[in-house]
């Protein structure tokens, strides 16, 4: 039986994992789960999974699952804010921590958790984006396990199987090409938001959506493939795969190559990360070779889709570059989700950040640096876009 | 430094696998080779490797080839026959055996050289489709690994990486389809020899080129896979793949596909068997994924191309069957190419044979009994044929 806490268990991988879980009979333990705010998922996880800890970043919702808690008769510690993530995240009685929180915030209970010395199984790809050394090392200190929940860094983990990062030629990122492949700048100037939520392959959640039709979701798991596996960013390929059966590559020194194929199911991912390096019994559907059709492979398009040439820009000048790619991201993501700017926009204000913060982006790789320098860009977008 | 000795050294593997031992520098050392009458081609290997032992399964070759040394002043032990096949198998100064030699006669020096304890570098599909239980159980007896040059075979072992036959929830074979794809019974009424040896994707020897355009290439592979691993022939399912890119897969039983691709070039399995668990520097090319076009997958005719639908039936029936298979294939081949036949009466004479040699095929399976049957087939015709 394997212990378990998950951060960020209300978003779309939070949910899969629940299922997971669920699946999964007496094997897997929930013990600690944490949210933002949603509050009415929260008391349906808690009735279904009776966890011993919960945490709500949000103070309100804290109170609300406290009080809903009482009134149930139920023995569970209620914690709040980021002191509750972190503590939920390194409980003793734990074993793996899965880091299914999307975007910055991730990153103190992640660290958090392999200084408690705790497997991550990792989903928040943020963490490694913008302090990739940071965590590897670490990791490597306490002797914690990174195991990747991104459906390409698992295809990737498992296709390196029996050998090591040493063996590696070229990692072969596969790509969907989101819902606006093949279009045009003139194009993409018109496209809406509710456009870019449509994802062709994938249901996932709000900001991976945008960062998949941005292509900065490819540009974000570069970044976190050359910190995983230690691979040069010349040794880096993105293919554009369509169709999202094969979900990444490595090709080895002999020219060998090995992929993982699989579903379009983020539950498959998943459940090979907290079982690793045991397989269990599936939760997704085989493919079936005769229905499958074709599978097609392009060159990405850098100049429409510029966020995936400056993800390679900014893990190339690594740093705090990334950070300042990410922070501008995330906070460009969350204007156009509020309509307040084009989806074009999004690259321009991450272009323009990166110009802007290039001084700022050279001193020391820290936590501290990375936390003050995230919040100076939001800060700086907010103070122009709002 | 690895000692080998290469049965077959003078056919298609053979010559591939010279190459692969030129390019690996001092680390692979040519011990001993054997061939069947190829004395030209002998004398140019002799030249280059200076092997310590030569075989010639042809008397009259043998002789030329002593006398070659002596009048070259060569301190070479030229042997002949079966035995020196199996003298040169078994080497006390080699530690691992390439079995390049095509058909049936490879059976013999291959028990020989496991039977010493020697590691084989399997090419010879023959042998464990006749006797894949004996030697996968003299294998482990004697601690001999026996890996699969076969590149289908290769690409599967390869895939179970890290993990092992109880992880299997498939094996997805993949054929080219050979040349003769998409076409019906009455096409085939009137295709030519010429026609049957032009394989779209593969340059092989005329054997193995006659087998993948009845598919009885995949058949034996098939009966091949389920006795290198271990696999049920309900969970071996054949997909047709023109483009010859992936190799073969597993599904695991997390429904979780791990595939190798690569180029088709037998010098890539040759020198991952011989290498082993090692990856050497490449000896093929690179695939190019931007130039690659489309991978397409079909369902086998097992109407049109009988010898499938019979390969799997022999497997499942096993005992003596497959040796019924094999001998009638590989007699019925010669006959082919000889001309005396059409190309559909191979799968014709194969069905036939399995029916008149049913009771013969319930015998105990043992070298003795499989040799005297293969024996009685090919005689029986031979006799009706010739």
């Amino acid at each position: 039986m394997k212990n378990i806490s998950i951060l960020g268990v209300t978003g779309s991988v939070g949910t899969q994992t629940l299922d997971v879980v669920r699946k999964s009979g007496e094997e897997i333990k929930i013990i600690g789960v944490t949210a933002n705010s949603s509050i009415e998922k929260m008391k349906e996880i808690i009735d279904e999974f009776k966890p011993k800890y919960v945490g709500m970043m949000d103070i309100e919702s804290a109170k609300n699952i406290k009080n809903y808690c009482i009134s149930n008769n139920l023995d569970i510690v209620v914690l709040e804010g980021m002191d509750g993530l972190k503590t939920i995240a390194s409980l003793d009685e734990i074993e793996m921590v899965v880091t299914s929180i999307v975007g910055m915030i991730g990153l103190v209970p992640t660290l958090c958790a392999i200084e408690a010395g705790k497997d991550i199984a990792l989903a928040n790809k943020e963490t490694l984006v913008v302090a990739g050394e940071l965590v590897m090392n670490k990791a490597r200190d306490m002797g914690a396990k990174i195991l990747p929940v991104d459906s390409e860094h698992s295809a990737i983990f498992q296709a390196l199987s029996g050998y090591t990062e040493k063996d590696i030629k070229k990692i072969i990122l596969t790509a969907s090409g989101g819902p606006f492949r093949g279009k045009d700048t003139k194009y993409l100037k018109k496209v809406t938001v509710a456009e870019a939520l449509k994802h062709p392959k994938w249901k996932m959640g709000k900001k991976i959506s945008i960062d998949s039709a941005t292509l900065m979701n490819k540009g974000l798991e570069v970044i976190e493939a050359h910190f995983l596996f230690n691979c040069d960013y010349d040794n880096i390929e993105v293919v554009v795969h369509p169709q999202s059966i094969i979900h990444s590559m490595v090709e080895y020194k002999d020219a060998s190559i090995i992929a993982q194929l699989g579903s379009a199911d983020m539950r498959l991912p998943i459940q090979y990360a907290i079982n690793y390096p045991e397989r269990k019994a599936e939760v997704a559907n085989s493919i079936n070779f005769y229905e499958v059709g074709s599978l097609t492979f392009e060159r990405p398009d850098f100049e429409t889709f510029k966020c995936l040439k400056l993800a390679f820009k900014a893990g190339r000048k690594g740093g705090l570059t990334p950070t300042v790619l990410n922070g501008a991201n995330e906070e460009a993501v969350a204007l156009l989700l509020e309509e307040k700017i084009q989806f074009l926009q999004v690259a321009e204000i991450i272009e323009e950040c990166m110009e802007y913060f290039k001084e700022d982006a050279t001193k020391e790789l820290n936590l501290n640096n990375i936390l003050e320098l995230d919040e100076k860009v939001r800060k700086y977008i907010r103070s122009i876009y709002n």
